[in-house]
């Protein structure tokens, strides 16, 4: 039956939040950014010509370098390097794992260790295998049966969830605390299946934390594919005497020396507020990082240039951060907002990209309500753009350091679908970005970062 | 300044034109698409096994057989074969061509055959070529610049427009209309930038018209690459005397009998009342056809199966229609049509999904106000699924035909900015479908169909 309830309603709209002008902006911003964009280009070093940038890497201290270099070509106010320590873990030689079915019969797996991981004995190690999906299975087998065994954590994402970074967040303490849970128990060593919806060869990496284990109860954590999870599982049900080898030749270094690269638009009105908007120069060594996160670091690039490009003179100072060390410390985003405080910058608005360079879809906000009504008064003028998701929600791992003191953190919000097949994973690639979803995200940033700039946080 | 003008109006609002069973209903739909869909089985079989299907193919009589069979297996109450007289163009051996700067030096270009060109001589066609951005500037030339010449279209796809197919629009013409325009001031040939927003070496086919023009007025038309119409492009700025050699093998042959392939869920309640949803089976021969339209194909008949699954019993009658010879002339369209009338089936609703099987964005409209309006009482259902785009506009080629005695046309809107990377090219493979992305589309149209056939067209 059709339930049609009509209501006479009163209420008070906001219209008109934003003047005939700002329409005409945002055409220019999207229509720069589509024709005469520089986003794709950028990127296309970065992945190109220096490749892969994990902390403390010689790709990393590359992109450092470049990145600087092109922000000083864009006659900003200011450009600088933000010195801050990062930790340096390196995956020696290519991992390598097996199941021996019986001695001699073996079946190779695609691997790749955890980020953090401790190295296996050099001669690799074999155990065999219990396979749980959750700590409370763990638990509830407890030390008789973990005891000197590997653990394979195989809980998948769960498939059904809209939002793909929800299925994430339902899976990830499988990677991120594994090996601190099963240590507990006796186990020598922890698989995880990788975290990607997509049935496919690709190890995917990612941080582990050992919390305060110390040095000699760390055990060994890598990742297999999720075709090679599938065989694993179903080998294990026909045969719960297999036995996994592998052998990882990862190492922790000493910290080593690194920068935020930032640039600085100085406002024209306010220029002790400051807006801040930014990506992750640093990434998992498997791929390029096109996705995670070259993609939020050129985007970033690109709004200051937008700005100046169409001659839009900021009120307030807005500032590109490119953030050292998301992956493995959140070194950089700490070490920004510590210097923030010690100088008393008074930050109004952060906002970072680090969802991948797909179709933008709108804005995960941290704020108050007076600040996302504002938000939802624009709703208009994003429309055109295929813009409409303004939710409240998680913003960003660097700029989370500045939350205490900054009235409105953002995060951009790309379409989720295909983030994690390439997250963490050696196909997260150039080849993998299309240029147009790269550039509308780009123009979507610059347009929030206009409006607040020009209207102020409340 | 903000200029926040609050104001208190008086808004009748339909709220609850839907209920909560409607919420659950599209829960189980997306959940069951997405965790346990076939969608994704299906187009990998007609991709990968059966390959493209272009009118009067092998492929496609592979695909009629195919499909009807899995139709068969879903429990539908009919399904049966509509038959269809369909065009049969050819495109025999693979074309071939350069630009010749001196007799001699040559630089080999990508090149496809446009749908339904007549072919070249057997020995090829050599000849200068002028290069031009529209049908007013050719006619400005004339038949003094262009008689015993090729004449090159080279107006690119708009960049700066979100929506890719508005950018399609806009240049399709040079494609459709080109050999015919060019023909009227004695051109031997055309050539024509391919439709596509990227930079590469892809020809992309399509279909041309030669009107009522004699067999022997036509002349052959080709498409190549970007990147090869930029390089010819530069070239001719730096030496207007090249020439352009081209070889086409194509041929129109005689009509042949080909099907339209149709299930049905007879209504329970409203049996003469009929809905359609569907896509189209044929395709260009370049790739497979995964995105145009086998992912329709697929999505479609995934309507009817999550509706069988869930225990959905239509009071209106649903069919499935896949249609026949969407790219080279519409027969299967018009011959639904056309027995749809001759039959006095009173059609209410037909739903196309033609535009690849990206994430769904939403819907476009053909409808009345009382229709569309109801339309969008249910926008807040389809929100937690990001479905937005609720729009008048083109809704299907397809179903184009039954517009007239239809009250509702609809068409599934999915993101457009990766469409035109595939259209009518070589890469329009499976490899280019995201299985989540497929899934939700298809999730999307079986929620509208489940909505309309609960509460009726108005």
């Amino acid at each position: 039956m059709l339930r049609t309830v009509s209501i006479i309603c009163l209420i008070a709209i906001s219209v008109g939040a934003y003047s005939q002008t700002d329409a005409e902006i945002f055409k220019k911003i999207y229509q720069t950014s589509l024709a005469n964009g520089k986003s794709y280009d950028w990127l296309n070093h970065l992945s190109n010509q220096i490749g892969s940038r994990l902390s403390g890497s010689l790709g990393a201290e590359r992109a450092v370098t470049y990145t600087k270099e092109e922000l000083d070509k864009l006659g900003l106010d200011k450009v600088w390097l933000q010195p801050v320590m990062v930790p340096k873990w390196v995956r020696g030689a290519k991992e390598y794992a097996y199941i021996e079915t019986v001695p001699g019969k073996t079946n190779t797996i695609n691997i790749c260790a955890l980020g953090g991981s401790v190295p296996t004995p050099s001669l690799g190690l074999k155990a065999k295998v219990v396979e749980v999906s959750s700590f409370e299975a763990l638990k509830a087998l407890g030390k008789e049966k973990i005891a000197g065994n590997i653990v394979f954590f195989n809980r998948p994402m769960q498939p059904d969830l809209i939002n793909t970074f929800e299925a994430y967040s339902g899976a990830v303490n499988q990677r991120s605390q594994g090996a601190f849970e099963a240590s507990k128990y006796g186990a020598i060593g922890v698989i995880v299946r990788s975290l990607t919806l997509r049935m496919d060869d690709f190890p995917h990496t990612g941080n582990i934390t050992y919390n305060d284990l110390p040095i000699d109860k760390r055990i060994p954590a890598a990742a297999i594919s999720t075709n090679d999870a599938e065989v694993l599982s179903t080998m294990l049900r026909l045969d719960s005497n297999i036995k996994l080898y592998f052998k990882l030749n990862c190492k922790q270094l000493s910290d080593v020396q690194s920068y935020n690269v930032i640039g600085e638009i100085t406002g024209s009105q306010f220029p002790n507020e400051y807006m801040v908007v930014g990506g992750h120069l640093d990434s998992w060594d498997l791929g390029d990082g096109s996705h995670d996160d070259g993609a939020g670091v050129v985007q970033s690039m690109e709004v200051l240039r937008l700005l100046k490009t169409l001659g839009i003179k900021p009120k307030r100072s807005i500032r590109v951060v490119l953030f050292m060390n998301e992956e493995n410390g959140v070194r950089g985003g700490i070490k920004y907002a510590d210097e923030a405080k010690q100088n008393n910058e008074n930050h109004v608005f952060a906002l970072e990209s680090d969802s991948g360079g797909f179709t933008p879809r709108g804005f995960n906000f941290e704020c108050n309500e007076a600040n996302f009504n504002q938000v939802l008064s624009w709703q208009s003028l994003f429309k055109p753009y295929l813009i409409h998701f303004f939710e409240k929600g998680h913003t960003g791992t660097d700029i989370g350091p500045l939350k205490s003191s900054t009235p409105v953190l953002a995060g951009l919000v790309p379409d989720s679908q295909r983030y994690f097949d390439y997250h963490h994973a050696s196909n997260d690639t150039f080849d993998a970005i299309n240029k147009r979803e790269l550039e509308i995200g780009a123009a979507t940033m610059t347009a929030l970062v206009y409006m607040f700039d020009k209207y102020g946080v409340k």
